[in-house]
C-alpha cells in the first residue's frame, strides 16, 4: 500500500513571471493535490517564496521535488515537515449576528485570541491566527452563529531556530 | 499613457487540480506580474479562494478577468480593489539577536502586536499580521538587528459587511 502523507514545502525560487504557474502545473499533473499554496516575497524582492501544503504518495513526491529541483528558476526546496518548524495560518471569518449574541461572539472570539475588524448590522467579521488545530476550533465554535464566509491564507511555516 | 494599477482579486474555483496553474498562467503569458497569491478551502470542501495581488495595465486586467470568467472552474471573480474591504498579511521575521538586545527586540514587536514564537541563542522569531503599512515598517524597524529570514502569506483581504 502507498503511504499517503501531508508534506509541507518551502519552495525559494527567482520572481520570474511563470515559474507559479509552472510549479503548481508540476504537482497538479503528477496527481498531486496541492491543499493550500501561498507566494510572497522574500528580503530579496527578485526571489519569492513558495509555501505549499501537498498531501500524496512519498515516492511521487520525491519524484516531484527532483523535477521541480530542475526548474530553472527554483533555488531551494525544503521539507518543514521534517524539521522543527512553527506553522500558521491567517484567517477572516464573517459570521451571522444580531444585537443579542454580538457581545457573546466577540468574547468567544477573545478566548481565540482573534480580534474583531468589522461589525455591521447582521454580521461580524473576527481574523484569527493559528495552527490548523485551533483554526479548525474556532470554525466549529462559530457553525452554529452561521458562517457567511471564510478567507484563510493556507498554512505558512517556518523553521525553529 | 497606460494606468498601472495594484489590484486585489478574489477568485473562487472548483478545487479541480490544475486550476491554480491555469489562473497563474493566464496572468503570466499576459505580461501581468503576481505580486502575491494565496489559495485555500472556503466553508465548502469542493470550493477553493484564490487571493491575488496584481499589478498592471487596466485594460489588461479586464481582458484576463474576461479570460477568467470563461475557464470552467471559475465561479466568480471581485476585485476587491473597488470595494470596501480588510486588506491583511501574516509574516515571521527571523531576527539575530543576543543577549543583551533580545528584550528590545521583543518590547518592540509588542507595540506592533508580534508575538515571539521562537527564541534561540542567536535568533528570534516573530510573527506579525497587520496591513502592508504595518508590515513594512515593522520590517523597517527590525532591519538595523539583521534580518535572517522573511515569510510572508502575501495580502488576503475580505469584503465589509
Amino acid at each position: 500500500m502507498m503511504k499517503k502523507e501531508r508534506h509541507v514545502l518551502s519552495i525559494t525560487v527567482e520572481n520570474y513571471s511563470g515559474t507559479l504557474s509552472k510549479v503548481a502545473g508540476l504537482f497538479t499533473r503528477r496527481g498531486y493535490n496541492i491543499d493550500t499554496l501561498n507566494v510572497a516575497e522574500t528580503m530579496d524582492p527578485g526571489i519569492s517564496r513558495i509555501t505549499v501544503t501537498v498531501t500524496g504518495d512519498e515516492e511521487v513526491l520525491e519524484q516531484i521535488t527532483k523535477q521541480l529541483n530542475k526548474l530553472i528558476n527554483v533555488i531551494k526546496i525544503i521539507d518543514l515537515t521534517a524539521k522543527q518548524s512553527i506553522l500558521r495560518e491567517f484567517m477572516f471569518l464573517k459570521i451571522n449576528c444580531n444585537k443579542e449574541n454580538r457581545s457573546e461572539i466577540i468574547q468567544l472570539a477573545t478566548v481565540f485570541k482573534g480580534k474583531t475588524v468589522d461589525v455591521a448590522a447582521k454580521s461580524i467579521t473576527i481574523e484569527v491566527t493559528g495552527d490548523e488545530e485551533k483554526n479548525n476550533a474556532f470554525i466549529e465554535l462559530m457553525r452554529p452563529y452561521g458562517i457567511i464566509e471564510i478567507v484563510r491564507t493556507g498554512l505558512t511555516a517556518i523553521e525553529r531556530g
